[in-house]
């Protein structure tokens, strides 16, 4: 059979090692190193001819940085006749450049799609896609994991709340189905805020929409970037009646001021995945982080060994 | 006819303005700007539909913020209807990493082509590439300009050297060619430095071959990065007798030490072009810099006109 290996990039180390681990296969020798003038420099450093190889890479921040090193590492792998590459995309940047919101505008996540099959990649193992057509701008294979089941455990397993009293929050319109999912495995019901800009150049409003009142909220979202949205909406739950609000999200970009509003937001916990690896500064003792490793290790093994990743999918 | 629009990105504005003076048009709008998280966001602000586009962006440091840059722009452009996507590139990075020197290497520069095609460029304009074979590289339309004219033109006109005294230097075998079209152009006799390891981990030796004493000698080269050969030549064609040292070169990477190289060494002037925008701190009485503007505003009237450019390439 054909034997595999998994390198890992830059931008998230920790978890390839544990995917790693899960696997049980040492990760691939590889250096990525820069020379004088900043250009990428990548040497993979074991033959992988004939092997299926995966690439871990998620292109958080620095973002355009970490999309050339995979782009670069793509190339050199498929030069160095691997059987298949294999990318695996915990967070997908650029995911929210989906469309043209305005003229002349470009599609970022079109684009980036175009670029990794261009450098050779055969398959992408994504995670929480901010859209999941974004699928549909690939034309090499793609696998879409969620995280929902990984975090609704996490509430029924180990946060020790009322499970009787729980109300599943979506953020959004757009994030209806995600906290739908989410609220199935709870056996809660959701509530769904409506943001609305009464005029131009006003302050948005939050509407509730569904009966918060003395529940433990849990919102639930895709990304989380600088937080500012979340935490004033955890606050419009408070005052809807709200008893307690948790949030949760796959992706914690947690850019700028993002942990400052964290902290300093009426939200209890914010529970997060390590989708993207978070920097010693950013950690708070209210940001529980959750591992991705198993379920990205169990979908490695099985596109390598070509069985059925479905159940793996919600 | 059909019309036509310029723009620029950031690795190098101040060029682009001169080429839009040269060629008699404002530059086009557009921004550029971040997303908090460090996603780069750009909006076209006018209308460039069936027009031809020109792209000015050097892929010089940060080369991987830059490219991307110009690939997003690319993709915008594309998509906003222009007739054509010309990418002006007065530095093209990762040039040097063409080929598999070691095994399981990229080819970065073959990638970097591939992915201006894939995001939508129909032509690109290049300057003296590291290799001439990079034209290869691509399978959209390509011109390549060199600088050899512009350089030899300063020597001729205003460097106020004695002309009958001048030995044109190239500082490897690679770049005989380079020297031997400047030679030409001065009149001049040529001289090849050979640089030889006689055991491994022993200092390089610098032969020169040619007899260059009592001579004013030029060193030319495509690009001068941290310095150290340039510098280490210029020293050994003083050994060998040469009265004084010019060195020039089409793109100033100057990464790390150069700048601080440049000033220690013996070398009276370095001559380079703007294909690679200098920095305040990099700016030195030694460094003399010469602008590629008009032959590049030249070379976008000439494509837009649909004329021959080939008179402007040697
Ligand atoms: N990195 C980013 N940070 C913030 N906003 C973004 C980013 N990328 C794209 N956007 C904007 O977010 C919008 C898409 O977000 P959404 O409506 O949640 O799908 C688009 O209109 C983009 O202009
Ligand atoms: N940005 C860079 N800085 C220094 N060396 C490089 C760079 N990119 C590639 N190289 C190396 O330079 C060699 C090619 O240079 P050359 O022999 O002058 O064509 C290759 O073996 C590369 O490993």
């Amino acid at each position: 059979t054909t034997k595999m290996k998994i390198f890992s990039l830059n931008s998230n180390q920790g978890l390839a090692e544990e995917i790693a681990q899960h696997v049980g296969l040492p990760l691939g020798k590889s250096s990525v190193t820069h020379f004088s003038d900043g250009e990428i420099q990548i040497n993979i450093e074991e033959s992988i001819r004939g092997y299926d190889v995966f690439i871990v890479q998620s292109t958080s921040q620095p973002v355009n940085e970490n999309l050339m090193e995979l782009l670069i590492m793509i190339d050199a792998v498929k030069r160095a006749s691997a059987r298949t590459v294999n990318v695996v995309m915990p967070y997908y940047g650029y995911a929210r450049q989906d469309r043209k919101a305005r003229s002349r505008e470009p599609i970022t996540a079109k684009l980036v799609a175009n670029l990794l099959e261009t450098a050779g990649a055969t398959r992408v193992i994504a995670l929480d896609l901010h859209a999941p057509q974004i699928q549909g701008f690939f034309d090499i294979l793609i696998d879409h994991l969620v995280a929902v089941p990984l975090i609704s455990d996490y509430f029924l397993k180990e946060s020790g709340i009322d499970l009787e009293n729980v109300i599943v929050v979506s953020p959004d319109h757009g994030g209806v189905t995600r906290a739908r999912k989410m609220a199935d495995r709870l056996k809660a019901p959701i509530a769904i805020i409506d943001k609305r800009r009464p005029r131009p150049n006003v302050a948005e409003v939050m509407n509730i929409i569904g009966n918060v009142e003395g529940k433990t909220a849990i919102i639930i979202d895709d990304i989380i970037d600088t937080a500012g949205t979340i935490s004033i909406a955890a606050s419009a739950l408070i005052e809807s009646g709200a008893k307690e609000v948790y949030a949760c999200c796959t992706h914690p970009v947690l850019s700028g001021p993002a942990v400052g509003r964290i902290n300093d937001s009426v939200i209890k916990e914010l529970i997060i995945t390590n989708s993207i690896a978070l920097p010693e500064e950013k950690k708070s003792p209210k940001i529980k982080q959750l591992s991705v490793a198993k379920l990205l290790a169990e979908t490695i093994v099985r596109v390598h060994e070509q069985k059925s990743v479905s159940t793996l999918f919600d």
